[in-house]
């Protein structure tokens, strides 16, 4: 099975742990059957592995979450990075054909295409499989998932099949409607469009050469940003007459705030926290290293992580995102393909961040024009390039470096360092990368 | 006036911004006339102050709140430091001993003893004087204070007056009631008794002869661990006959809990906080930089700081104490006399910190034994002491100090460094402090 996750948001509902660039399918909180925490990206990953071990994942996303994914997944799924953000059509566009010039997929292998953050069991994937192999066999261009609904939601689109049947002809596709209309619908048959469908790879292409004048994978890639913001709902799927809808009657939740979100989690704490015997229905997810302590509360959820402190009665949580769109702040956490880094203290000409290198990993080579910085390795020992010099390091090893002077670190060892930045316009632009070869150092 | 303020507490029930070495009358919550935030010792401080000019104001504390009361008041008032803790008989023989040694108060002067924490109008301390007046020319021995009960507190000792004029003779002492006996109490014309006293000097020396051998200040200071732990009102008052109470009518509060301190608050946010519509009833209390969304919650009171966050229905917030004796950590911020300190992160080894001195200030010149240190200069200059060499210090210095090697910083301008110590065992303990002559730099 060839799929394609479809990784995008800006994650301000799910505040202070999710942030501008980690949105959030990243967010640590499903423990899996070895008592680890993982990531809706990662369970959905284990899960599509699980059901098909030859399964090839591409995910579909911005640059911005690149480093997030390689830290979570490391190189085991391939990432078709958009250059910018347009709508579904270009993104799908754009995965496609690079499973047909990257990944040499054939024209005719069948592609899954869903969303990276729904919250659902195994049967789900073996039902994509079916999914796959309906789109490979099938006279249809495009074949749809339809989720029997559970509820007359207005959060989503819905599909009206021919018949009851558990392959059918699309009869028509409905808006997300008000509850009354929803109610209606779901009596006429109606099933919630979860976006997530099937289609023979060159279906896709044609689509893009109609749409776009695509030629190559990487003609669309430097094309990108002048492509149309258009969805591929609207550009492709309401516009096909041979599309066909298959049932899917299972779990399936989109855990989009923090109401849904501590409905599935399993425990009532997660990271530092203590409730005493008066709370009933809160949950905690601390980030924090420092305890939190709540007393007496009901049907409330706490939130904390480097970014800010959320508490939040469950059903206003909702409500949370003009409020996280009125906090103006720097992103204080991030992980990278290295590791990750934590904003320590910000302000007065200084900022203060600890990172953290995984075994074996380096960052970039780079140098910044405004600021000068200074390491003091905590934990670990590695390689410092500081100007094209090599030097060995380790713990309490400190390391200057003055605006202009490129410099990297290759962590030998898993390697903490704290980093100091000083300069009066410290920003994250401020940054130039250089061409090394690590391999001689 | 002469007047000792104790100074106690271990601030537990105000977690987090009350910790092992914050106690509650540190804390900055009180808005003053213009517009800046005062602790209650400050309040206290500059209400006794602007009812009597001249008060002479010594404060009865352990050596760990010494740096704390410098920071807040500066050298304005004079501390009386109990080498270990015993209880208030000790603490109020010490404290009087030193006005007379240290002070050269007279014998025949008057002193009020009262709790540096209780949160009253201005007219409490135009009481005190008039307490003092009648200590000093009262036959009586001991003059207290006798609060007129707002409630049937079960919190409190009562006084049983002789009668009900403003000054009259103690006719019974009563422990802390139920309140079913607190009314009974009350409708018998008993008053609060909120350790608030007035003696002449000589009247308490001669007891702390009487009871422990006091022969001076440096002495009884010497000798004070090995004195018994006794309470001043068990040791004294309710053994004395000729003692009269003087009635207050006023405004008198002990803000000793998370509900009671939320009451006496102007605003319902100090510091980075939002609250929703949705939310009744809610303080936020927050030092973090970072800020604290709240979303629909009623009566309950949030407080961040570098120990933890507390989140809790504003009744439950008396029962905290077993909650954060169950929590071990490291004290995370402190008030030095030089500034100020807060941790950023602790742990693996080594331990991050963010150091704050004021302008004209300077650490004890000191050395460690088992960790190495390095100071990055982040905002102002200065100069460091390094084993016994000056050098002129700025923004983006580096320092480092090896294990043994003694250290300190003179600020000259206000001052803030970064702090990494490194070591397999860090604690506040590995401080050896020598005397240097600062002069001489």
């Amino acid at each position: 099975m060839n799929i394609i996750l479809l990784s995008g948001g800006s994650g301000k509902r799910l505040w202070p742990l999710s942030n501008d660039i980690r949105s959030k399918q990243f967010i640590k909180i499903f423990k899996n059957e070895e008592g680890v925490y993982e990531s809706m990206l990662q369970r959905v990953y284990h899960q599509i592995k699980k059901a098909d071990p030859e399964a090839t994942v591409t995910i579909a996303t911005s640059r911005a979450q690149v480093s997030a994914i390689h830290n979570q997944l490391g190189n085991s799924a391939s990432i078709s990075v958009e250059p910018c953000r347009r709508d579904t059509f270009p993104a799908i566009a754009l995965a496609t054909a690079y499973l047909a010039d990257i990944m040499h997929a054939g024209l005719d292998e069948p592609v899954v295409v869903c969303p990276v953050d729904p919250y659902v069991e195994d049967e789900y994937f073996k039902a994509l499989k079916k999914l796959s192999v309906q789109a490979g066999k099938s006279e249809a261009n495009l074949v749809l998932m339809g989720i029997e609904p559970a509820y007359p939601s207005e959060k989503y689109g819905y599909i009206i099949p021919e018949d009851s049947s558990q392959t059918t002809r699309v009869s028509a596709f409905k808006e997300k409607p008000s509850a009354a209309m929803a109610e209606k619908y779901i009596k006429q048959g109606a099933l919630w469009n979860g976006g997530v469908f099937a289609y023979k790879l060159r279906y896709v292409l044609d689509k893009a050469y109609d749409l776009t004048g695509y030629k190559s994978y990487q003609d669309l890639f430097e094309r990108y940003g002048e492509l149309d913001k258009i969805s591929f709902d609207y550009a492709v799927a309401e516009k096909e007459d041979k599309i066909q809808v298959m049932r899917f009657h299972g779990k399936w939740k989109d855990l989009g705030t923090w109401n849904t979100l501590t409905e599935a989690m399993e425990e009532d704490i997660i990271g530092n926290g203590i409730l005493n015997d008066q709370c009933s229905g809160v949950h905690i997810i601390n980030e924090m290293d420092v305890p939190v302590l709540a007393m007496g509360l009901h049907d409330i959820v706490i939130s904390a992580s480097p970014e800010g402190i959320l508490v939040s009665d469950k059903e206003q949580s909702s409500y949370i995102k003009p409020f996280v769109d009125s906090i103006e702040q720097q992103v204080m956490f991030a992980e990278k393909s290295w590791g990750n880094f934590r904003v320590l203290d910000v302000g007065n000409g200084a900022m203060i961040i600890k990172v953290s290198l995984k075994k074996g990993t380096s960052m970039n080579y780079h140098s910044h024009e405004h600021r000068d910085e200074v390491w003091i390795v905590t934990s670990g020992s590695g390689k410092a390039v500081i100007d094209g010099t090599r030097k060995d390091v380790h713990v309490g090893d400190v390391i200057t470096m003055g605006a202009g002077c490129p410099h990297t670190i290759i962590a030998e060892t898993e390697l903490t360092l704290v980093e100091v930045q000083i300069g009066k316009e410290i920003s994250v632009q401020d940054k130039r990368k250089f061409k090394i070869d690590m391999d001689a150092f």
